[in-house]
């Protein structure tokens, strides 16, 4: 077992971290940007080293632990490129008006700063993209804070032989020392949550964990904000005429979703709606009972499956139709509705209900029995459907974070319209999103600038745009140069 | 007294906000926008009704008074005219890319859409600006959230006939009922904040009630985003090249403005630091005993205010230096640093502290010694203060939301550009602002739809684009149509 960070440890990490605020804060965006490029080519760089180890702690295998790789180092190269754009400042320019009503109207111009070091609690499912080169540490770097990263313990020697990469990477390309460091043990995350030079928090992992968590974050003396990825059901409705024109599809798919990564994936589809007289029950058990066990990535979350999935198969109502490497579980939404409580408990690991509906009433009762996730899917024909689907979109809309139409939540793609947070409790701040370029915006705050002459207002915010950055000026989106 | 609302009453509150929440967030941003201009219009109208009862109210003069109902105005039609223009939903599309690495990429279109019924707890410093046509209940009714407002009980009649012109005005429109609703009584706003209908709440206020209501929000089972404004000292930093240019005018301009509204502004300067030898004694004195007494808000605050100049008179190292309708105290940097906590506690009222410092050194050790702020302000003088202004920017900017040049903080433009709202204790939620266009975005959440047909979107998010929204496609914000 590593052994928890000392307290002297720990302390180094936090005045380190602290020390690399002004810097990083100080720093261009180009320059900045070229530091997290310097460390994706790093990560590609020890890919092969890097990858063996994950196997060995996290159990998952080589190719999608070589796509994380890529997908991290992607991810950062994106923040860089977005960074470097200057698109991650929201520049909002508002120019004198002396004849504004009711009194004239200064010169304000608004950027967004950096908040100062953030502690990024890893998780587990993830060895890289959400862990200790993951979302958080990108964005958060790419907002120019410096990151404190408290290992999971699911991988400890990745996490250490990842910060050590990314950090010598940092180091030969110029930035700070203390713009990185890890640290590891449960208490140890809960003092450095608690230390007043930590000024956010990212999470993701268990509704228990993160609700104690966040407790302490926001009831600190000085509260500051937690982001917290939760848990999540991952609804998937599907039609009857979608059912008609392609149910087999929906079967495979269905199953190759709530088994990728041995259902270890927070967009899991938890449960899949079906009209009765589906028709598909063989199919999907038959497609369930070939999938080939496998190991999950710790013994705690093996020993919470197993629990999990025993509470589960004991719940009345509910049926097994395939068992082995992976569980598929029936119902219907008469029964569900009557035991809300006890079928809408997330079961992490590779499990999934297929609840069966009697008429669209049921359906939209279904879709109204969901609290907040992460997402939810309705699969569905565009030529028939039009009418339900008017019906139920805004239903899900109210519900998730991420609404997909004939897809599978599995698999969060990377970008600037990436949306990967929803109501409670699938993330606590739901106005935020851990992937995609806005997940930079949980670590910055604004700061307006009030009639400051040209020669000392930071460079994005002055007059002249030579860089071509866009702006909101007056009103209007532009990259033209600002008159006073 | 007013009677707080019965806990019927209350149930009827919410059972209406929660029940208008849906059409609300159904309607087209224009149609709100209609709604919101004619809020604005009935404000107008009645601002002779309005008036004499906030005069008695609150004691503040009628000038004043009407110009914060033109603010109040002038406010609801600025969200209104940038929602009509869809600038209020963010609208980011990323078309399929199908060679995308290390994964083809979906279609994904995020949007932002209404949290639900938002509690705002009423100021009773602004009885209509930060009050119940205030710039929080503008916000929120433009990202299209219901508002239940607690009235604040130092204008209990105002806050009553205001909500009854306002709601009246939106039914008359066609907004939904339970668009706007009105509550009276400490316990009662608790007992809201708790209820699982509210979804976000906003406060202005007292550093002691914000804290309380804050932990009430974020400990609740479901926890939901509390946005405070809670206190602030706004120092203002004179150079000596400042002093020598200007230093009766500056004298007069900050005398003004911390008596400004009898000294009861959130921006108020609490103190102004001057090079020792400024100069200025005699006429800061003379300004400031030559203003006349003015009642306060409410007996409350007279009371807090009364003993906390007390307090601050009794503090070893303040001297005397004006009293009467205004205090004006001196200490110096060094006194200052020594008990920083006994001076540097906010006192709301006709009271600052003008702190002589001896070197720059010192300049730099006491804006060190502020926490966060909601402005700070630096008054020097371009030609000669460069340096020094470089080396005090980035210390104000990691303090304060808002950053002055040669201005006096009272008086908050209301803009795309403004950012009211500091790092802690100035604010909970320093990411965020109370005044100005994006403060909107505290009450809205992102979802995004994935590969879903143009049929079925959301107006604003299909294809084309008829209304010419500005909306960021594939990274760029453009006004164009997309082709899928």
């Amino acid at each position: 077992m590593t052994p928890d960070t000392t307290p002297a440890e720990l302390e180094q990490a936090l005045s380190a971290a602290a020390a690399a605020a002004k810097p990083l804060a100080a720093s261009e965006p180009e320059v900045r940007a070229g530091w997290i490029r310097a460390v994706a080519d790093a990560l590609d760089a020890a890919v092969d080293e890097l990858v063996p180890i994950a196997m060995r702690e996290s159990s998952l295998p080589e190719a999608r632990l070589r796509g994380e790789v890529a997908r991290s180092s992607g991810q950062l190269r994106m923040f860089a490129d977005v960074l470097a754009k200057g698109s991650l400042l929201e520049v909002i320019i508002d120019t004198a008006d002396a004849n504004a009503k009711p009194v004239p109207r200064p010169d304000l111009r608004r950027v967004l700063v950096p908040l100062g070091p953030v502690l990024v609690f890893a998780a587990s499912n993830f060895p890289f993209a959400f862990s200790v080169c993951g979302g958080d540490t990108a964005s958060a770097l790419a907002a120019g804070c410096p990151v404190i990263v408290k290992a999971h313990p699911g991988h400890p020697e990745l996490s250490a032989r990842t910060a050590e990469v990314m950090i010598e990477a940092l180091r030969a390309a110029g930035a700070p020392a203390g713009t990185l460091g890890l640290v590891q043990g449960y208490d140890v995350g809960v003092v450095a949550l608690k230390d007043p030079r930590i000024t956010a928090a990212g999470f993701t992992g268990s509704v228990p964990a993160g609700k104690a968590l966040h407790e302490i974050a926001v009831t600190r003396p000085e509260p500051i904000p937690f982001y917290g990825e939760l848990g999540s059901l991952n609804p998937v409705f599907v039609t009857q005429a979608a059912v008609d024109a392609r149910g087999k599809d929906i079967a495979t798919g269905y199953v190759g979703s709530f088994t990728l990564g041995v259902g270890q994936f927070c967009t899991k589809p938890g449960l899949l709606f079906l009209p009765a007289g589906h028709g598909l029950q063989e199919q999907l058990a038959e497609a369930a009972g070939g999938v080939a066990g496998a190991k999950m990535l710790n013994d705690r979350i093996a020993e919470g499956f197993s629990s999990g999935l025993d509470r589960l198969q004991k719940v009345d109502g509910i049926r097994v139709w395939a068992s082995g490497g992976a569980t598929l579980l029936q119902t219907t939404v008469g029964e569900l509705l009557e035991r809300r409580e006890e079928i809408l408990e997330e079961c992490f690991g590779p499990v999934s209900i297929v609840v069966e509906y009697a008429s669209e009433e049921e359906l939209v009762s279904a879709v109204e029995a969901f609290e907040g996730n992460l997402t939810a899917t309705l699969q569905a024909e565009e030529a028939v459907d039009a009418e339900l689907a008017g019906k139920l979109l805004p239903l899900l809309t109210e519900r998730a974070g991420r609404v997909l139409w004939n897809g599978w939540p599995t698999g969060v793609a990377v970008s600037w319209a990436q949306h990967h947070g929803g109501p409670f409790p699938s993330t606590v701040g739901s106005i935020h999103t851990s992937v995609g370029v806005t997940a930079a915006r949980r670590f910055q705050r604004p700061v307006a600038y009030q009639d400051t002459p040209d020669t000392v207002l930071p460079a994005v915010l002055k007059d002249a745009n030579p860089a071509g950055i866009s702006r909101r000026v007056n009103g209007e989106v532009t990259t033209a140069e600002v008159s006073r």
